[in-house]
């Protein structure tokens, strides 16, 4: 693809440091989240939920709760339609449950203890039928089955190229190595919430979602009425994180009760449901084998992962082949395998399989390196792929495409110089005394922006601006960026604009705010909105600018000039009273797919740690997230999301594990403090480098690139191997708590862990 | 203008009788109406009112409203921005009331009760000043002043050609008189309601409102906050007729209580205050000079007309000139004199003051072809303007322009002939009895669909579809006829749409619902909007009918055929489906200037009445309104404006007259009561015959042209010509009751009339 021209010459807008424009309402309180919206009549929905990891509803009966003064509608499967929840296995609710604390009934009532004493009054019977948790265990003969056509979901995704068993023969080592990130817990701040009101058969939902057209089309299909009848609208919403991308039972529980009481009804999760019923991070399981030859090349590489995707898991996921897309490789296999097991829903998060992979991947690479005495970031250097190299152009099958604009190498030399990478451990695990210090890297690969891009842009009669989208501001400053891309098109100042974001009643199809894509694919719709815009503005200047040619006119800071006589201009304000009438522009955009050529962002983490020998506490000392972002929209904003992904990949080295009861099927990390999701005292951001990589060869909107989910790849990864130079102990399972890292330094293997 | 090319053959959906589409939502009750709209926390305004007519607030104390348990917010004059309200020469609040039932402070309080003794609280002193009623003494020297201007409404508005003088001069016969119309009501069933709700900076107010965008700027300036932060949303109205066409008090002091307050605020006029408190129609009393020569041609009219604008007035008003659109008269002048005195606030009502006019003119005419023998028919039919006859452009000026595709001969023939016009006496008031019959005919006409159209309409992805348009369906039919363009358009099934009406977040600019303008201006954008979007699904189309030719392409009932091969096909769900994303174009038009050319829209009505000489009962018996109406979108809606519009114009014949105390300034008619609202048990619209008159020759979509206000404007001088031809008594007040038929055939010589 051929890089972005940069039109109008230097950047006024884009590239500047600035704070979100929604800032202030965010931290002031007056942002409307969809646990805010409060309606006349509203009802509150409880949901009751099983007991059961695995089970048949023999018989459910609703009398007793139906009668409790004040109960308004209460569901069951009976009443769920049998259309299912988008890219799901199950219905709203379904007559047999697949994980403890599926949903079994719902209830909306007047107020929260009414509704709540309902759920313990609807009297179910179950028939317990045996259940499964692991994802191998589930695949063995004879292991409960899930679904009818068995616990796999649909056939194993494969990437091959070369022959890897003789790309393995042929290497002068290989090893081999497995690789284990749990279930881990992935959720935001802000717990699921939906409201539902019903006018006829017209639906308006609130959701806290990060694709409210999704959620469109899941609901308009569920009720089996037009699409025009249906209206999400999703304002603020308090952390996404892929975990709030595909359509809930939560929204279809909120719509089926409002439908059935008439009035509208609320339904927010607890904490706990929040942590229980989401679309959590799958568990992975990763067999690993690597083989070099003793030029330093990367010869054969194969991976076989197991992916335990809970009981029922959302269309979006697997692992995006980080295995491939990295390095150069003759010879390689990737195989995943997609189990369902009776713990609780998975779906894309963060990074989706990535974070997992890389921990593999990125471990694997450093422990051969070592093995061969090489210098693992020389290792990396030797083999990554650079501009040019082929890779696959979807997530499997073979390599048909080829990379342009890859800036990885310059991400290592980079964050290689700030971190120091000549202060690491020659010999790892080398330095006596209780305190160990190491240095660690990992790599990571993305793309991004894909899918179709929709907004629109307005400019109104007083010379202020909107933007309008309906994907959401998860968190991630599209409210900001989006608008900053439309005020650097149409030469305004961002102080001008106002962005409204995630009602799909006002913005046109876009494809949602996840993978990378909200900046690249929303952005390049903003732009050609704003272009739209801006030709209609330049045409209504005309006739005060002496008829001048469209082409001889422009705008900067909201006042157009004639670019051959500079002194005659008009203020925009005047030309927008004198037209009338708002400017509108809608952007419907795709990313270009130019024959084989393949985009992508990359990046290249460091970090230093401090290892306690007598209590297992790591310490992170330094850490430099080396990125490629294209050109930064708002350089403030990229840096927060490289602090934040990088930190939220670091949580997961240190807790967020969702541990299971295996007798019951139990969850045991039902809370905060089982969870222990680190807070800001385990990581200070402080100490977090965010470099930006300058590469402005994006076909992204002014060169933009996606930045939501890389920063999350890299934390277990780099960590492990640093943890490694420190003290010599290899660590193959998330997460590396205190307890684990004083059992390895005991001597006592980490189970699952393998050497050839 | 050349005649509108009608594209794809014949109509499918046009053209078509049918209900509304809205109808079920209306008739059961779920339509949602500003005064149901009810928001958390939300407060109840009530209004403090002048009592009397012209007065200088001296001092104004709020501590004891303010005091009350429950009151939120109280504001007086010192609290209104000293910006005046959308062409208004008022402040939301004034330091001096120029008419009694003039808002003076306002308050916000937790329930009604509150709010209204908490009105009972303030303590206002009052400096009385004199005052004036009457438009004429208004104008006086000495009278009392209303603004330091004076009472005189901007310069006289003339319209001139030839030289009156001289031609009434040359006329072989000139009759003189003076018709008045007092000030009338003429507001809807729904009374003014608002609900003002800020969020930070940013207001949205659901207002009962014709024209969103209107109300928009109006409160952005008032606020001075950017267009961005103003939100109107005005869904259901229940009759507007004008009133409501410009930004008035009340979304005001909704918006100034609910800032105040940090609550949502909702004022809802009682009947009281919508009588008294709107832009009712305003009185008018014309003295008109009409001279005619031998040769049965109208020669010269000479028309002076003081308008009673009452204390503020919108700047929308005035008469349309019926008296020089009508009828070829070599010489002409009519002069209007805009007064404003101390009745309450007036502004456009149905036909603004086109019914008003048309009554003195129609009478006029009547008046001098029987004066002369002449049949009033014949010298109409030998004096209208037709096809290319001279016209005024704007309201004023010279006649500078040509009239295009004129049908009023034809409206004027086929009525004639359906109330069987040779049947009238042919000497008034000839027949003996107590009961008199009499036909009556006045003609009229009006322009339309002017300023600027904007709307956007939208295809999902399951094949349904959605028209946006910020104006409001006030009873107009609208949401039905925009769907029926956009569907005759794009080629699909009326059933598929829905309309989303009012919303200025939602929809492009436009100009409002008013003026004849809504179908025709609107309606443009509408046909624009869903071209857009047929040229986007026919793309989407190509790939699956072996890229044929857009041009090749064609969607009838929601399926896309290849024009060159019938059978190749594929239905709109499967395209949109394939497309992935809805369909959305915008239509931004303006009704075009062709040169000189100037579209009218033209009717004659036909009434025959019958009169009690006994009780002075005036029955009508039979009514034929023939109208040019383009191409009729909707047969169903066209007959049902015509019948209201009709009946709304025989009801100022009866009653809604406004009366004052001379002695005070008090509104007499502050009730139904009072005022004597016809039911439909005055007026059956069965015996109302609605004719369009065929003619395709429109600018306005598909040929149609808007309709909303030439109904009401014949009424008046149809009945007054009747009642002449029944019992030989000319009327020149309106209305005809009871009293004022008896007094006139008793002898008794209606005040302000007069002959030469």
């Amino acid at each position: 693809m051929a890089q972005q021209p940069i039109a109008g010459g230097p950047m006024r807008v884009i590239g500047r440091r600035g704070p979100n424009i929604d800032a202030v309402e965010r931290v002031t309180g007056r942002a409307k989240y969809t646990g805010d919206i409060d309606l006349p009549g509203m009802l509150v929905a409880k949901v009751m939920r099983s007991p059961h990891a695995h089970a048949r509803i023999a018989r459910i009966d609703t009398a007793r709760a139906e009668a409790l003064p004040g109960v308004r509608a209460v569901i069951t499967h009976r009443d769920a339609p049998k259309v299912m929840i988008w890219g799901h296995r199950q219905y709203a609710l379904n007559d047999r449950v697949r994980f403890k604390g599926e949903a079994v009934a719902a209830v909306a009532a007047v107020d929260v203890d009414t509704a709540e004493r309902a759920v313990t009054l609807i009297d179910v019977q179950y028939e317990p039928l045996p259940f499964v948790l692991d994802p191998e265990e589930a695949l063995k003969p004879g292991a409960p089955q899930l679904f009818e056509d068995g616990n796999l979901e649909g056939p194993p995704r494969m990437l091959t190229r070369g022959d890897v068993e003789q790309g393995l023969r042929e290497s002068d080592k290989v090893i081999e190595r497995v690789y284990h990130c749990p279930t881990m817990w992935s959720g935001g701040m802000e717990p699921r919430a939906s409201v539902a009101q019903w006018e006829g058969d017209r639906l308006t939902l609130w959701a806290s979602t990060q694709s409210p057209f999704r959620v469109h089309g899941s609901l308009a299909a569920m009720f089996n009425i037009p699409d025009s009848n249906v209206r999400i609208i999703a304002s603020y919403i308090g952390g996404g994180f892929g975990t709030k991308s595909a359509p809930h039972t939560d929204e279809a529980l909120a719509a089926l009760l409002a439908r059935r009481a008439r009035l509208p009804v609320k339904l927010q999760y607890s904490r706990e449901e929040e942590i229980l019923d989401s679309n959590t991070r799958f568990e992975t399981r990763m067999y690993v084998r690597i083989g070099v030859k003793q030029d330093m090349s990367l010869h054969a590489l194969d991976v076989k992962a197991y992916i335990n995707q809970g009981a029922y898991h959302t269309r979006l996921g697997g692992l995006g082949n980080q295995a491939t897309h990295l390095y150069r490789t003759p010879h390689v296999r990737t195989e995943q395998l997609r189990v369902h097991t009776n713990v609780p829903n998975t779906g894309p998060t963060r990074g989706v399989g990535d974070p997992q992979e890389t921990f593999g991947i990125e471990s694997a690479i450093d422990e051969i390196a070592i093995e061969m005495g090489w210098d693992p970031l020389a290792f990396r250097l030797k083999n990554i792929k650079r501009t040019g190299d082929p890779i696959a152009r979807g997530g499997s099958g073979t390599e048909d495409g080829r990379l342009v604009t890859q800036v990885l190498d310059r991400c290592i030399e980079d964050g290689a110089s700030r971190i120091q990478w000549s202060r690491r451990n020659a010999v790892a695990g080398s330095v006596p005394g209780a305190k160990a210090r190491g240095i660690g890297v990992a790599c990571t690969e993305r793309g991004g922006g894909g899918g179709l891009g929709g907004a629109s842009v307005k400019v109104n009669l007083d010379g202020s601006a909107m933007v309008f989208y309906s994907s959401t501001d998860i968190g991630t400053g599209s409210r900001t960026t989006l608008a900053m891309i439309a005020a650097e098109t149409l030469g305004m100042p961002l102080t001008m604009f106002r962005s409204v974001s995630g009602d799909t009643e006002i913005a046109p199809y876009d494809g949602g705010s996840q993978g990378n894509r909200t900046l690249q694919g929303t952005g390049r719709a903003v732009e050609a909105a704003a272009r739209e815009c801006l030709k209609q503005i330049l045409e209504s200047a005309r006739p005060l600018l002496d008829n001048a040619a469209p082409d001889d006119l422009e705008m900067q800071d909201s006042v157009i000039r004639v670019k051959s006589q500079p002194a005659r201009s008009v203020k925009l304000a005047e030309v927008m009273q004198r037209r009338g009438r708002s400017a509108v522009g809608i952007g419907n955009t795709v990313m270009p797919q130019t024959g084989i050529e393949v985009e992508r962002t990359s990046a290249a983490h460091f970090v230093e740690v401090e290892v306690d020998r007598e209590t297992g506490k790591v310490r992170i000392l330094r850490y430099v997230a080396a990125h490629d972002v294209g050109r930064p929209v708002n350089v403030t904003i990229v840096e927060n999301q490289i602090e934040g992904g990088t930190i939220q990949g670091l949580a997961l080295t240190q807790g967020e594990e969702m541990r299971f009861d295996g007798r019951t099927g139990a969850c045991l990390t039902g809370s905060f403090i089982d969870l222990k999701p680190p807070t800001m005292l385990d990581f200070d951001p402080r100490l977090i480098e965010a470099v930006i990589v300058p590469n402005e060869g994006s076909v992204g909107p002014y060169g933009a690139k996606g930045l939501g989910e890389n920063p999350c790849h890299p934390g277990m990864a780099a960590v492990a191997n640093a943890i490694y130079n420190a003290i010599g102990v290899r660590l193959r399972e998330v997460p590396f708590t205190r307890a684990v890292i004083l059992r390895a330094l005991s001597g006592a293997r980490p189970a699952n862990s393998a050497t050839v």
